[in-house]
């Protein structure tokens, strides 16, 4: 935690678990019997328990969306630029509930847990799991909190596609539901990201079919360039363009230099790449990407959004960001669309921002302004 | 050959090797004592020597651009759309010469060549080739083939990027040139692009640092993870999204289903990887996107553009396409810009095409109509 205390940081937070024994069939058609949830709560759920909000994680996220683990640690929660006292999910208002989804690699059960029945991590043998699986695990951890309806869903990218489901799943638990960064279902271009960032994994020998926690590999090469080409589809070019350029680190570009020449773009990725495997699962990121893939919210309501939106009752809010590439501003609107067609209440705001689609996570003015304009009225209504 | 013989083709060509003695001093400093290169010639050349055309291939290209190497084989040259009678590159008209750069790996001197002193392969002890130095052996070429002055310099992606290279280190052998699909340099997006595809290449175990041919193992993962992060560059969303959408080749999405659901549009870029790899070499492949990515135009011109096309007295030609992500219309815009401000004469297209960066090689109407027009123009003069 930075020495000089921010005032609105929710501060020292501590991670909790949940465990659940009644068993939860998944979509694929598998059960898991017993499973647990880790997750972090913040600010003070009211005597009506009316104020709760659910934050959904993307695909590398976790339960620690806000505040710091510890007076050491460094960087906040990954949300903590919109979870805070004063922040558009205000903590002095809501009771913010954040959890590491199922198949995690953060604490929840997910496939570098021990699988009951053998004794040995799951690794590849966990079973699939889809968004709707992640909605069902939420749903009985609000049941375990004691929430019978949230205030809203919260979630950027496939977090919002889970607060969509959401809507839909359940629609008499849920009042709000805010939809960032997101869209109805993956376009081929973003299938293709997918598979090569999963390719780059199963390719890496130290994979070994997904066996590697059991045989004492770790495919860190793989990984970090499944997670170098996901960071290139989450910024924006001119984000690129204006943080990098075609700075060098090393060499030069002139003649006679025949030492290679590095840019600068070219070592800030590596270093994610690198960085990012030494913290996260290989087999939760196949599973991850593979639940963003297959989801598809109108695919059981004959492909149509409109019919699917019609399972909703609570009200709507839309945000998307200009340079965003991954998740385009077009893919926003189409759920707006289809959220007029079916006559529900939706606000839609297109932000102006240069980050491309890690736009959902910084603190730009103008996104903030509205999401904190939109969950003061949440706020009014709990 | 298709049985149905295409009028439209140059019919069975014959790759031919230049062997130059004269060493050649490339931009990195080191020289090259000798080197060969294989090319291909389409057309018959004129009495005068006025009527021949340079084509210049991009990343992955080679000499063979028309026609068919054997009643055999089944696809012709990865440039027939263009070149043959009567198409844009009218062999009625014009003398084609179409080479393998220095570097290839389609029999021009490169890493997969023996090194004369060492008698072993040069792998990756192959000096880094940049477009200049391309540009050099390529009117050291021109000499051999006794051609004083190009009719036209010609090429797409990267190989538009030689073509501006001649017309400002040759001016008085270069007529008109014609820029497809290019770029004044990369930006930070491309750059980082190159990067991973590299990263997949180095990060293969069978890849030896560069040392796989002498041992005997071929790093054909690496090769296909970066072929198909390349390949999703050169499509376009939207062509991505009507030649496969969501279609499936295997599995189903609907519940109850464990298996796991395979997109067309995956199995199709694995493919594509796979096959790529059998057919093209590692080093080249670092080496080409090397050259790519230090390409810059107008770097030892002050970083002026203008500057560096104050330089050339031919005429140009510069295409774009609207759903080219890769070198977008804006930058082949910035080429214009500079041209005109450097009062050269320019014409500029910008054709509106699905197809994406792989556009410059499709059979698109309005963009054969107008290739073809201009080369006409460039025809009479000749």
């Amino acid at each position: 935690m930075p020495t000089t205390h921010n005032s609105a940081s929710v501060g020292i937070v501590q991670p909790q678990t949940a465990v659940f024994d009644q068993p939860l069939t998944l979509a694929c058609g598998r059960v898991l019997t017993t499973y647990e949830l880790v997750y972090e709560t913040y600010g003070t759920l009211n005597a009506q328990r009316s104020n709760a909000v659910l934050v959904c994680h993307a695909l590398s996220g976790h339960h620690h969306a806000a505040g710091y683990h510890s007076a050491e640690e460094k960087k906040p929660g990954w949300w903590d630029e919109c979870i805070g006292p004063g922040k558009p999910i205000d903590t002095n208002r809501f009771f913010v509930v954040s959890l590491n989804n199922l198949g995690g690699c953060h604490g929840s059960t997910g496939p570098s847990s021990v699988n009951p029945a053998t004794g040995k991590p799951w690794g590849p043998g966990f079973p699939p799991v889809r968004t709707r699986d992640w909605v069902e695990s939420q749903a009985r951890l609000a049941d375990y909190l004691g929430i019978a309806c949230w205030a809203a869903v919260i979630g950027g990218s496939l977090g919002g596609m889970q607060a969509m489901r959401w809507s839909i799943e359940y629609p008499q638990r849920i009042k709000h539901c805010v939809v960032i960064a997101a869209a109805l279902k993956l376009s081929a271009q973003n299938l293709a990201f997918n598979e090569v960032a999963r390719q780059a994994i199963l390719s890496d020998p130290e994979f070994l079919e997904g066996d590697y926690q059991t045989r004492n590999t770790v495919p860190a090469r793989g990984l970090a360039l499944a997670r170098m080409i996901g960071h290139i589809t989450y910024l924006s070019d001119d984000a690129m363009a204006s943080k990098f350029g075609r700075d060098l680190r090393s060499g030069s570009l002139g003649r006679g230099s025949e030492e290679n020449v590095e840019f600068q773009v070219q070592s800030y990725l590596r270093y994610q790449g690198s960085q990012f495997s030494e913290k996260f699962d290989a087999n939760t990121y196949i599973l991850m990407t593979r639940a963003l893939d297959y989801f598809d919210l109108a695919l059981e309501y004959g492909n149509d959004p409109v019919a699917a939106f019609r399972n909703a009752t609570c009200d709507f809010m839309v945000i998307s960001f200009s340079t965003d590439w991954r998740f385009s501003p077009q893919r926003s609107r189409e759920i707006v669309e289809a959220l007029i067609a079916a006559d529900r209440q939706v606000s839609y705001a297109e932000i102006d921002a240069d980050e491309g689609h890690d736009a959902f996570l910084m603190p730009i003015p103008r996104y903030l302004d509205v999401f904190r304009a939109y969950m003061r009225r949440v706020g009014e209504e709990a």
